[in-house]
C-alpha cells in the first residue's frame, strides 16, 4: 500500500478517487448483446454462453423444482452455516418492514401509502472462480419476504453446464424452482428484454464483473429497473494505536482479495500502527490462495496518516467508503460522526467477513462513492410505496379554492376546471 | 380518444404500450452539453442560456437571501394556497420519519440501520410557459425534513432573466438562499459535474421536458443519483355507471394539458359511461386555455371497455399508471387489488389536482409503468440507511466456524482468515 503521511485537506478529494475506467470497448460489446438478444432470443443466448462460458447447452433452464436441498453433495457444516446465516439475515430484513399511519391535514382528507411487492425480479449470482450463494442469500431473502410474485435467477453454468451445489441449497431454500444458466451481459439482456425462456423481470439486482454492470446500467436505459449502479468492492478501516495490526492486516487483505481493481484503504492517527499492518500484510500474504490477487489490489490502496480520529472519520465520509470498519477504543460513541458509508463495523471483533456473509445485515452495498446518495439493497429495494387519497366533499370545499389558486398561477387551466366543475355541483346543491 | 371494446387479453400489452421515442438526436446534443460543461464550466453555462432560453446573463447565481418574501409581488390568496399546500405536504411527508429496532440474532450480536440525509441535492424546476413552483415545494420540503446540507434549485430565467415570484416565494419558505439560472441540459450538467458558480451534488430531482430527462440518465451514468427516469406524465381513469361523466371528462383533459406527448386512458364496464365521457371532453375543451395541447395529447389517449371493474383494475396494474383515480362506487374496497401505481385517488371527489398541489402526497411519480418498480418521491428519497454492526467477542467465537465454512466454500481465503486469526487469539486467550 502507498503511505501518505499528513496530506492536506486539499489532496483528500484526489486520495479519494477511485480508479478511472475506460468502458468504451466494454459499452460496445454489451450493446451488441441486447440487440442480438433482442431479435434471437435464446439462441443468441445460447450462442454467447458457447463463446463466453465454453458450454453447449441443451437449454437454458435448469428445472431444480425436484432437487432435495438435504440430498445436495455439500458437506453437513457448510448446510448448517447458510441455515444460520439464512436465520441471521432473514430476521434483520424483516424488521425493516414498516407501516405507516395514515396523515389527515384535515377531517375529511386522507393521505396514506401502502406497500406493494415488486412482482418480478431478477437475481444476477456470479459463478465462474467463486460461486457467490451468499449474494443469493442477501437478495433472495428480502424477495421473500417482500413477497415478489416471480424470482428469476441466472447464474453461468461451468464447463460441464452445472451449478455449484450450494447455489441449489440456497435456491431450494429459497423454495425457487427454476435457474437459468446464464452469465455476463447476456444474462442482464435476457431478464432486461425477454425471451422464450427467460422471462422480463422489472428490476434486476447482483453484483458481477465489469460486464454485468455495464449491462445493468443499459438495462436501466431501457427502463428496467437495477438495484444500484456497482464498482469494484472496497474497504476503509480506521484504526488507532490500541487496534491489534494483525486483525487489520487480515481485513485489508479480505477486501484485496476480491479483485485486482478492489481498493482498500487504511487511516490512522498513529504511524506505528501503520507500520505494523504494513508488516503483518506482508507476512500474511505469504499464505492467501489469492495472494496474486491481493497483490495487484494492494498497489491502488492507500495507507494514510492522519492528525487523530476525528480527522480520519471527515476523511471517510468524503471518500463514502462501502465498508467501514472502526477498529478503534470506544467505537460505538463514533458512529453519529458517520455520514456516507454503506455497512459500519464497528470494534476489533467486527469484521467485515461477518458481515458478508450471516451476521444478518446486506452485503450488497453501494461502491465507488454512491454511499453519498444510496443505501445498500434491503427489504425497501423490493417493494414500492403508493400513495393513495380519499378527498370527500367537504374537504374539496375547503380545499378547492386553494388548487384553483395554484393551477391558475402554473397556466394549468384544465387542473383548475377539475376542481371548478365539482365546486359547483357541490355547491350549487346538484351532487 | 379512440375508443376500443372488450380487446382481448392478448392485446392488452399492446393497448398499455407508451409511444416509443428516439433519442438518438437529444442524446447527441446532451452528451455534448456534458463534454462543454465539463470543459468549460460557467462559460458554457453562459453560452448554452443565451442560445437556448434567450438571455444574456451577468451571472449564474441569483442571490434571493434578501427577498422578504411577504413583499413579493403575489396575490394574497396564492400565497395562502402556497402556505396550505406547504403546511399538508410537510404534515405527510413527516410522517415517513422511521426508526428501524436493533436486530440481535446472538445476544451479542448487534445489527441495526441508521438513517442519514444526502448532503447534497440538487432541485430542478421547470420555468417557462409553467413556472411550476409546486415542483419545488414537492422536492424542497421532504429535503428540508430529511436535514439535507445543501439543497441547490436549477430553474431557468426568463427573457429578462428573471424568475417567477412565486418560485421566489417557495424558496423563501424553504430557507434556501440562491437560485441558479439554468434550465435544459446545461443545468443538469452543472448540477453534476459542478461548476465555478454551480456546487455538484449527489442526486439530482425533478421533472422536465426530454432534454432534462436525458440529461439525468447521463448524469446516472457518469455516477450521480437521480430520483427516477421519467416520461410524459400519464394518468388512468377506472369509472363505473354511477361516475359523473363531466368529472370524468375534466380530470382526463387535466393531464391531457400537460403536453402533447401526455397519456390518458380510461377504463369502464359502462359503455353509456365512455359515451358520456367523449362527449363533455368535446364540450369541455371549447373553453380551455391549453386546448391545442389538450387535442394533441387526446390523440394518443383511449378509451377502453371492459368486462367488470376487476378486469378495469387488472388492465390497470398491466398499465402501471402515474395516476390512478377510482371513480367508482365503493372505490375504497378495491385498493387492495392495486399493485402497479404511483398514486391513488378515491372515488368522486378525490381529483388528481388535488394531489398535484396541496393533498399532501407527492406529485414527483414513476412514469412508464416504471411504477412497476419504483415509488414517487418521498422522505426516502432524500435519505439513505447505513447498516451498522457490532460483534463482541462471544457471538465470533459462536459464528466463526460457520462464516470460515461459508468463506472456504467460495474460494475467498482471505475472508476466513479475518476471522480465523480473531478466533485463534481469543481460543487461546491471548486477546
Amino acid at each position: 500500500m502507498k503511505q501518505f503521511n499528513n496530506p492536506s485537506r486539499e489532496e483528500w478529494s484526489k486520495l479519494c478517487q477511485r480508479p478511472i475506467q475506460d468502458f468504451t470497448q466494454i459499452d460496445q460489446l454489451v450493446d451488441d448483446v441486447f440487440i442480438h438478444v433482442k431479435e434471437e432470443g435464446d439462441a443468441a443466448l445460447m450462442r454467447y454462453t458457447e463463446e463466453f462460458d465454453n458450454v453447449r447447452l441443451e437449454k437454458i433452464t435448469l428445472d431444480i423444482s425436484k432437487v432435495d436441498k438435504h440430498a445436495l453433495p455439500l458437506n453437513e457444516s457448510l448446510k448448517q452455516a447458510i441455515q444460520v446465516a439464512y436465520n441471521n439475515i432473514y430476521l434483520f430484513h424483516e424488521n425493516q418492514r414498516m407501516d405507516e399511519s395514515v396523515v389527515s391535514a384535515l377531517s375529511d382528507l386522507k393521505c396514506w401509502r401502502e406497500t406493494r411487492a415488486i412482482q418480478s425480479v431478477g437475481l444476477y449470482v456470479p459463478g465462474g472462480t467463486a460461486p457467490l450463494f451468499s449474494s443469493l442469500l442477501m437478495l433472495g431473502i428480502p424477495a421473500r419476504i417482500a413477497g415478489c410474485e416471480e424470482i428469476v435467477i441466472c447464474t453461468p453454468p461451468d464447463e460441464s453446464g452445472n451449478v455449484h451445489p450450494a447455489i441449489l441449497f440456497v435456491a431450494r431454500l429459497l423454495d425457487i424452482d427454476n435457474i437459468y444458466l446464464l452469465g455476463g451481459a447476456q444474462a442482464v439482456a435476457a431478464m432486461s428484454i425477454g425471451t422464450e425462456s427467460v422471462p422480463r423481470v422489472d428490476k434486476i439486482f447482483g453484483p458481477g464483473n465489469l460486464f454485468v454492470t455495464r449491462a445493468k446500467l443499459l438495462a436501466f436505459s431501457n427502463g428496467t429497473a437495477i438495484d444500484m449502479p456497482a464498482g469494484p468492492s472496497e474497504v476503509l478501516v480506521i484504526a488507532d494505536k490500541y487496534a491489534d495490526p494483525e486483525f487489520v492486516a487480515a481485513d485489508l487483505l479480505s477486501q484485496a482479495e476480491h479483485g485486482v481493481d478492489s481498493q482498500v484503504v487504511l487511516l490512522s492517527d498513529s504511524i506505528e500502527l501503520i507500520d505494523n499492518v504494513q508488516k503483518h500484510i506482508e507476512i500474511q500474504l505469504e499464505n492467501l490462495d489469492r495472494k496474486r490477487i491481493a497483490i495487484k489490489a494492494l498497489e491502488n490502496s492507500r495507507a494514510i496518516l492522519l492528525d487523530g480520529i476525528d480527522s480520519c472519520l471527515k476523511f471517510s465520509n468524503v471518500y463514502a467508503p462501502e465498508h467501514l470498519i472502526l477498529n478503534i477504543e470506544n467505537a460505538e460513541t463514533y458512529s453519529s460522526q458517520i455520514i456516507n458509508a454503506g455497512s459500519v463495523f464497528i470494534g476489533a471483533y467486527s469484521c467485515e467477513s461477518a458481515g458478508d456473509y450471516l451476521s444478518g445485515t446486506n452485503h450488497t452495498l453501494p461502491t465507488d462513492a454512491f454511499a453519498r446518495a444510496y443505501s445498500g439493497v434491503s427489504l425497501d429495494s423490493f417493494v414500492k410505496k403508493i400513495s393513495f387519497q380519499k378527498i370527500d366533499p367537504s374537504a374539496l370545499i375547503e380545499l378547492g379554492p386553494h388548487i384553483e389558486n395554484m393551477a391558475r398561477a402554473e397556466g394549468l387551466d384544465a387542473h383548475k376546471q377539475a376542481v371548478s366543475i365539482r365546486l359547483k355541483k357541490l355547491i350549487n346543491g346538484k351532487a
